[in-house]
């Protein structure tokens, strides 16, 4: 059965994209166009009730929210492909910590900064330089945290790769790419040693290919 | 091994707490006190570098962010007491699409509305009333996906109670008590049965009581 991922040009999906390959899972990825406002029809609406991106088909399964769906595949498939959640319960619990502090901490603010610097004239409202120094600041104090957790352990569960580290990609990709705040990262040593890693996995690599 | 868990007082580690009890794990409750800033002190910090609650140890195990926590000991005592992450994978990975939802959609705008009703003159800030506004228009939006799913199912991710209702509970319970806006769920016939039935878990009447 073939994995059907929904908005694969956007970076939510992407998470789900990138934990398909480390785990050698077969998808497909179906266009959803959030200009034309595809997101919105009755027909993704049944899929999604909210309305937002991912969401997966898998035969007669629906699931949607990311991390959610990473955890369903992590889980399901534990011993194909990379282990993404640890090899007990207590790295499990890791994982999940790191996991909830990307969601939590690290997802608010640079979706803000984002949405601000990337995509205000697209959706036709100006860019609030006060939320995108805020938003700069708080992500700087996470970044800080990271910096401290990264120089005793390789990734932030452990001396392991996991969906906490992966769940990391999408966003931090446009933070040093078309964002241009790679000083961000590079100004910290252990976590541009650590970007380096994640953003280097072959996984990654074809996401941004597709 | 009792696990100590860190400002009782507060909605976050109530969810903790909750987790505990449904799972008969005994704990200890370490008072934090917010207003006299304890939660900056280098001492918590050691333990939660964020600064924020809550924060578990159990012996040497030191696990933050509540939804994490709840997940370790869900899945650590998978056969004790009530069973709060589904029969199998499928069922798992709907208790963690709710359990995200949750977390992403409702606690954002309902934390909101907690800080600026009953929180800003204690922190020295005016209520914001756009924001009290704003905050009321996206739990309605979000309570009514719930109803629909409600009409279908008992709970939120099936026809058992999960963590994904249990996680609920703390700032919901500000929302019918405290912060006056009882009518949000009763309005709703669905949520209203859904409601009184977490709600009245004695779980959760021990974790009010103490």
């Amino acid at each position: 059965m073939v994995v059907k991922v929904y908005g694969p040009a956007y970076a939510c999906p992407k998470r789900v994209l990138a934990c398909l390959i480390e785990k050698g899972i077969q998808f497909e990825a179906v266009p959803v166009d959030l200009i034309k406002g595809e997101h919105r029809s009755p027909e993704y609406l049944k899929l999604q009730p909210f309305g937002v991106l991912p969401v997966i088909q898998d035969g007669d399964y629906i699931l949607y929210e990311s991390r959610a769906i990473m955890r369903y595949y992590a889980e399901k498939y534990k011993s194909q492909g990379t282990d993404l959640l640890g090899k007990n319960v207590e790295e499990r619990g890791l994982v999940e910590q790191w996991l909830e502090v990307e969601a939590q901490n690290y997802h608010p603010p640079i979706y803000d900064l984002t949405i601000h610097i990337l995509f205000a004239s697209a959706l036709g409202f100006p860019a609030d330089e006060k939320i995108i120094k805020e938003s700069e600041e708080k992500i700087a104090k996470v970044l800080d945290v990271y910096e401290e957790r990264l120089s005793k352990s390789k990734y932030l569960a452990g001396d392991f790769f996991s969906l906490a580290d992966l769940s990391h990609l999408p966003f931090t990709q446009y933070l040093v790419g078309p964002m241009n705040r790679e000083h961000m990262i590079s100004s910290r040593k252990h976590v541009s040693r650590w970007w380096n890693e994640i953003s280097n996995r072959p996984s990654w690599k074809k996401v941004l290919q597709l």
